[in-house]
């Protein structure tokens, strides 16, 4: 532990000059190429086995310990988004509209590092360490599950990732059993009635009023349909119909997404919002488009590796706090890794004291505190070490 | 009369000849050039006495009777409309985009042959026949107002105008004693809310459910508020909430129209939706714009005149039904002439028997039956020296 | 016109102490037994031929005019309502919860005195003059229709009838050609949900909600679906679901009315709201009941027999005023008279210019102009002589 | 522990006479005589010092140990409901209308016969044992409130309470951390129009329609204003309008409930109905009286005390599954002495696993598995002795 903790901190300049090095050259998901080079050139000097284009894009380094053991893997994601940065900083976004603004710059420094860390101490250690460097988490269908099919979790045990989080504090470890990230789905609907002018409502079927009689209706699934001791969302952000302010409206294009944390509730809320529409329809001589697009399932952590986690979490002196949080609104595919393999995902808290104004994820202005990268490194590298010690 | 039918019927060729070429060279409201011009100098041709840029782009012309008695005005508008043709007709218009989809072609062609036929048979009766050609009927504030302020209107007795109606039957005139034509207005709406994440509604104020329930609630206006003996419209035709699916609308824009046949009404409604806009903005903690532009008043026939007008249709050989029509709920500005004289508007029939689709009026397909004209000629001709005979 | 006219000033007397005798002894509808025994009799001691229990309690008596010639009718309904009087009057109602609050007491003395006065006149008209006493007029089926199908407008040429009319003022006679009176149905909805605990909507199927739906958009009907020239009500006046404040409604009863000018309309109005109760209810999971139940058809007055009578009012001294009015929203079965012969119902105003309250029809203030029956009597007895002169 | 349980075992006949006759002689809330006298005569004859009266008609009975050291509370309730009861048992209730249809029988023979245990073993402990019997747990404002102001948890150091639970299958005991049981509001809210005929809507105000858009409004509530990882339930059980069908209603009289778990989302809810019912009844003319009674608070169970319970249930031989449950919807007036004094409330499953129905609590054949209270005094009494043993 002493020796992992002290090698971090020898490593955390390299961190933070790889984190800023990405952060400097960002890439979107399914067009990484630079990035996913760059890590498997590092990971090759260091002396791993290293698999490219895994699954498409990604990358995964394997580090075998002087004796035989179980497999520990640790996925961080390296996909950047399509927004502008606004951040006044030296290692600001040379690709104009790319942005490293989740990051996902952070948990590809944090493994690297951790293996560079790791490899030094392979004499030490039962069993192998997976790095799952994972390309596209940020748009569906995701870079996981394409890595799974192609064999990233074969022979693995047990998976641990993290998320450094900017709005909770530096120090705090967040730990969740269950659920702890949303399902997050999208809805498109097309309504439509029957176009017409303005004065003459009863010769036309007006997709307006329908469709805003249809929000209003939707409001039922969360308040009534839903069980209370459930959470579910169901927002809609986008409600169309551009005309001349004096026609009826042939039709209207809505879209909105649904957020839950159960199986269950995810395709009952599907079928209910269809049932909804599909009255409303009826009831108006309107006919309706209905598409359903299921983004990543929820992020389901297994209750043992949870409590395991936690454990760990208390152990690493820079974490002030660990506490279980509630659930997050947001998807992540890490959902499809607990699928398969007992693990958890865990939050990292990455906001710096002393920030008047902490921006949000996928803000232009986003950033979070890299000392939160030694905290994350810590608690993955000692859980994995850990994790291998007892169950060799 | 029947030298003035006789009269008519020899120049109908003219007549048509007249209204295609205009129909050839449509121009926009508030942008005629050619069309005015080539009025004015019809009628300086023949001999009337012509007032050109009256209220701006309006031509006025005079016809003096040989003996001194009242005057009579006929109204004709001339604008076209932002509409490409998709006829497939000889005298298609050779103006990308602008077409004359409502008749003013034919409105005018009817006053020009009627100011030539009229002028021949000068010596004939007592007073003055008066040719208002109104520029910019179709778009608000129209030129009737800015004509009347430019004294179009000056020592004139009644005012007679007439459209021609392709949904209705060539041989019908409609008439309508009260008001015929509605007080066409228009609401423009924002809604502010507070944009926010998809999957945190409780930290926004969403614009769209706010949006969709002023709607919902904006049908009792003419359901439960309005006296359902006077008709009234209020219809939305533009909802504009473009956004990604999964954020919470910052704000939507809501346009429509009102319709109605009362100042009572129409200011009562314009009260009422502002009313349960603020209520539902204030219960939804969002704020709103409201802006209602009056478009024309409604056309409000007189009694005396419009009976008269009546009982001259019925001399016409041509017409086989002169009858009372329900309202129109579309507006016109001949309802400010209305207002200062006393007069009446009547609808001539110009639905050819043999089409199979009419298309109505504003379609890029629109036209009338050619022989509406002469019927309309004939019933404005009569009316004119009627009134004339009748009021020496 | 004269002897008419003199000698129902001379009868005037009698005409209200008529009335006034009826007003103390009400009768409801199909239970009425004193009050046409007493129409009969009256008639009787004239000389009439009389029929009783016509259709179940109807009268008919038939004056025969010296020569033949076409028969007129006048109909005057009789019956009371279950209203306890609250006027301070003389003759106020000695009837526990029964009142002549609508006037018909007034309709039965006008045609009394009328008879008796006609008859004086037998010798000087062709034709003959039927006075049509109609039971049960207040509550539908009401008493027109098998008093019809008794052959009451056997031989009859033309019927005519009025409304005592307490908001309108005396001296004003208002007509309509077309529909007067509307059509007045009632619907009766039931829906079934799956009541539960307060606690747990995801268990039940809220019928409250969804009836406060089926309500909100009800609304539509009227306001986006009946063409906005036409005249259309829907009101809903019962809503009941009483539960303990912590259930789900197990179900809801809604009771509402519907008022049409027109049999189209109407059709559809009913159908709209089924197919609306249909949506919202499988929307929501419920089911229900619905029932329509038909009142009175509109009353549609004849044309040229309209006309005929406004010309008539017009020469009664005591009439001020023949105007066209607005239709009334009020339902009568007078409508089925006019579905069989020709003739026209009007309105015969009856406020007291000097009353500063007017209490409207049905209420237990209730009282009107006992002069309005004398222009009503007026009215009635020149439009039949004038009607028997003219057809001969 | 040993001793604890074979005592048990040996009384556990009596604490099923005990409950029997109890459920045979139910009292109603705040009307409890015979039912406080017969535990007071219980404790007394056993020798326990007893107060009776407390904070009304409760019973506080102390059992002190032999040697000083903490107190511990164990809470009882005692009183029945309004309910016929329709159970065909041998000590079916004697009373007409009022029936133990809640488990408060079994509540009251667990802690009388554990008294008697604990009081044979009395040389064997440090420190007291309290013994809470409340009235009025059925009914706001409830028992505990008044009995804790008179002095009922004076010294007392930790409370424990269960619910034996039909739904729950015997054998299993479900703890929760923090919140268990919710706050259990009212709303009581008479919005008021103005009445009219159902023909003249222009002259109402119509309160079903304002009513109705209130409640589908309403939705919004829970849909899009409280945090969707907060549990909360707005219910309206009650909407009452009864009116002939004809008329526009006056006034609606609706009442409903509202379920919450923490303070904050409760009193945020009262001001968004009454704000939101401000504004319906703002944009339509109408006005409206509101109450917002409030329940119990939520019961919000203490961490270390909850833990604490789960371990001593695991000891329990008859205890088969201890697990964390959801939260439960209902209200319960033992959130009052946890408001005071650290402790846990837990739900003690007594579902008979032959049972083929499971009849809910307050339904007319409500039952529970009698050996539930032999776990329920297990591990209350285990509960008691461990925690004196391990804070003295």
């Amino acid at each position: 532990m002493d020796n992992l903790f002290s090698a971090l901190h020898k490593y955390y300049e390299e961190m933070v000059s790889i984190r800023r090095y990405l952060h400097e050259n960002p890439e979107l998901s399914f067009q990484e190429v630079h990035t996913p080079a760059y890590i498997a050139n590092y990971h090759r000097d260091l002396g791993l086995e290293v698999r490219e284009g895994v699954g498409g894009r990604g990358v995964v380094a394997t580090l075998r310990g002087a004796k035989p053991g179980k497999t520990v893997a640790i996925r961080a994601d390296f996909d950047a988004l399509a927004i502008q940065e606004l951040n006044d900083i030296p290692f600001k976004s040379k690709v104009d509209g790319v942005m490293h603004a989740c990051g996902h710059d952070g948990h590809t420094a944090i493994a690297l590092v951790l293996a560079k860390t790791l490899y030094e101490m392979k004499e030490d250690f039962h069993g192998n360490i997976v790095f799952i460097h994972q390309f596209a988490e940020e748009i569906t269908p995701g870079g996981a599950k394409p890595m799974i099919e192609d064999g990233c979790l074969d022979g693995v045990d047990v998976i641990f990732g993290t998320h450094l989080w900017a709005p909770t504090p530096l120090g705090d470890v967040s730990v969740r059993n269950g659920a702890i990230m949303a399902a997050a789905d999208m809805f498109e609907i097309t309504i439509h009635g029957k176009g017409g002018h303005g004065a003459e409502p009863h010769n036309s079927v007006d997709a307006i009023v329908t469709g805003s009689q249809f929000i209003t209706q939707l409001q039922t699934v969360v308040s009534r349909r839903v069980d209370p001791l459930k959470s579910a969302v169901v927002s809609v952000g986008h409600f169309e119909a551009i005309n001349p302010f004096n026609v009826i409206a042939e039709k209207v294009v809505i879209k909105g997404t649904v957020r839950t944390f159960e199986e269950g509730v995810r395709s009952f809320i599907e079928n209910e919002i269809e049932l909804l529409l599909k009255s409303i329809c009826d009831g108006a001589h309107a006919t309706y488009e209905f598409k359903f697009t299921r983004g990543y399932p929820p992020v389901v952590n297994h209750k043992k590796e949870t409590q395991f986690l936690a454990d760990i979490a208390c152990q690493v002196p820079e974490v002030k706090n660990v506490a279980e949080c509630s659930p997050l609104m947001v998807g992540e595919d890490f959902a499809y890794y607990l699928e398969k393999v007992p693990g958890t995902f865990f939050i990292t808290g990455a906001k710096n004291p002393e920030w008047d104004i902490v921006y949000p994820h996928h803000h232009p202005k986003f950033n979070f505190d890299e000392k939160a990268m030694l905290i994350a490194a810590k608690t993955l590298g000692l859980a994995a070490l850990t994790y291998l010690k007892n169950n060799k």
